[in-house]
Parts: structure tokens; C-alpha cells; sequence
């Protein structure tokens, strides 16, 4: 077997591979790998869009964190086929439960899927600061 | 002038305005309005995307949440065009600032712009709970 050369390719900092006299301050942790940016993204793209906000904001507005899809048509001034759309989207990123009672769907808000986007998104783009007042 | 009815269209309980059976929490504080929404989706659109969440952790990654674009597109494995139109769009979102020194660009991560995002995201989406443990 032939003797291969490790993939190095373009390292900053090898000889002769970059154009000297960018000064990059060090890596000091892992950055967000290419899935974990998949995942996250699905995610954030279901909540990008102000009806689904308006929709996500109008269920956690109710007692209890659920509502009655007769409810959410009217205030939104959007179609109930649009509505039921959005509110598809939005359970199928596990943000609502969607729950038939009678003639009637009820949608509860999912804290902990909210918390994980949250936690995700500040985790994955904090910056490491050094310690003092922020 | 003629007198005018209050412009009080199907609301939830109003005599004859909806079939009955629907049994929703109350509304327990104010929801996302429009514009609010809109402002809010455009940022979170900024950040839906998963070269973008790479580029923005890259940069967190690197010490003082500063690196060089010489850094970052290697990483990512998509071409320099293709790099910085990511670029461009985190900073007109004002969650990257872009500092041109030399020959190399540096962006630096904007932890105000990303703390605001996760505020927005979870004041407007946060459930009003029962006081207790979560």
C-alpha cells in the first residue's frame, strides 16, 4: 500500500497555504457542527414567519397554554385554510400538540420544545466571554 | 350621524355568533402583534438557515467573538461568493458587525442582538404557568 499524506488541506497557519497577515483570534470551542445546524435551522424556519409567531403567541396568551382553533382564525384575519397550515407546521416542529375534542381542535404550546430552541440557539452562538460584568 | 354598533365581529360567546360546544381558556395577557411579528420573523429568517447558524457559531467559537473571513470559509465548505452573501445577511439582520482591516474583513458577534432574539422569542412564546416548580 502506498504511504498517503493525512487531509490537511489549506490550513490556516501551514506553510505556505495562506497569504500571511490575517490575525484570527484562536478557536476556543467546538462550533455547531454541519447536522446540529440542520436540526436547529428546521426549527428556527418553522417559527420564522409572523403568522406561526402570531399563532405560537396566541396559544401561550390562553390559560393554560392552549386554544381552541375557533379562536385563532378571527385575530390572525387570515384564511382557516391558511391557519390550519401554520398550525400543521407548527406541531409537525413538536412546538403545538394538537388535540381533537368534539367538533373542535384544541393546540397546546410545548414549553420544554421552546426551551430547547432557546437553550439551542443561545448555546450554539454564545460567545465565550471572559468573566466580569457583561 | 347615524349611531354605530361597536365593531365586535364573532367574538367567542357572543349570542348566535358561534356554535357552542368550544370550550377555550381565557386570554390571559396580550398577544404578538403584527408588526412585532413581522420584525421578529425577519430576524429569526436571518438566522433559519443552517450555513448562517455556522458561520455565526464559528465566529462565537473564536476568542472575543471575533474571526477573520480567511477563517470562516473553509469551515463551511461552500465558496467565498457564497460565504459572504451569509455574511452580509447576519450583519444587515445586526446580529454580526462587519470591520474591514488590511486586506481581510473581520466579524464580530453582536451577544446583544442574539440575547434581544431570545428575549423576543421567549417573552412572546413564554405560557403564562401556574407559580410553582417548572
Amino acid at each position: 500500500m502506498a504511504t498517503s499524506s493525512p487531509p490537511i488541506a489549506a490550513r490556516p497557519g501551514a506553510a505556505g497555504a495562506e497569504p500571511t497577515g490575517a490575525r484570527c483570534a484562536p478557536v476556543t470551542r467546538e462550533p455547531l457542527g454541519a447536522e446540529d445546524a440542520a436540526a436547529l435551522a428546521r426549527t428556527l424556519k418553522a417559527v420564522a414567519d409572523p403568522a406561526r409567531l402570531r399563532l405560537l403567541s396566541l396559544v401561550a396568551a390562553h390559560e393554560g397554554g392552549e386554544a381552541c382553533v375557533c379562536d385563532l382564525v378571527e385575530p390572525l384575519g387570515l384564511s382557516q385554510p391558511t391557519v390550519s397550515h401554520h398550525l400543521k407546521v407548527l406541531v409537525e416542529a413538536g412546538l403545538l400538540t394538537r388535540d381533537k375534542r368534539g367538533v373542535w381542535a384544541y393546540f397546546t404550546l410545548v414549553p420544554e420544545a421552546l426551551d430547547a430552541l432557546a437553550g439551542a440557539l443561545a448555546g450554539a452562538l454564545a460567545a465565550p466571554v471572559a468573566p466580569g460584568p457583561r
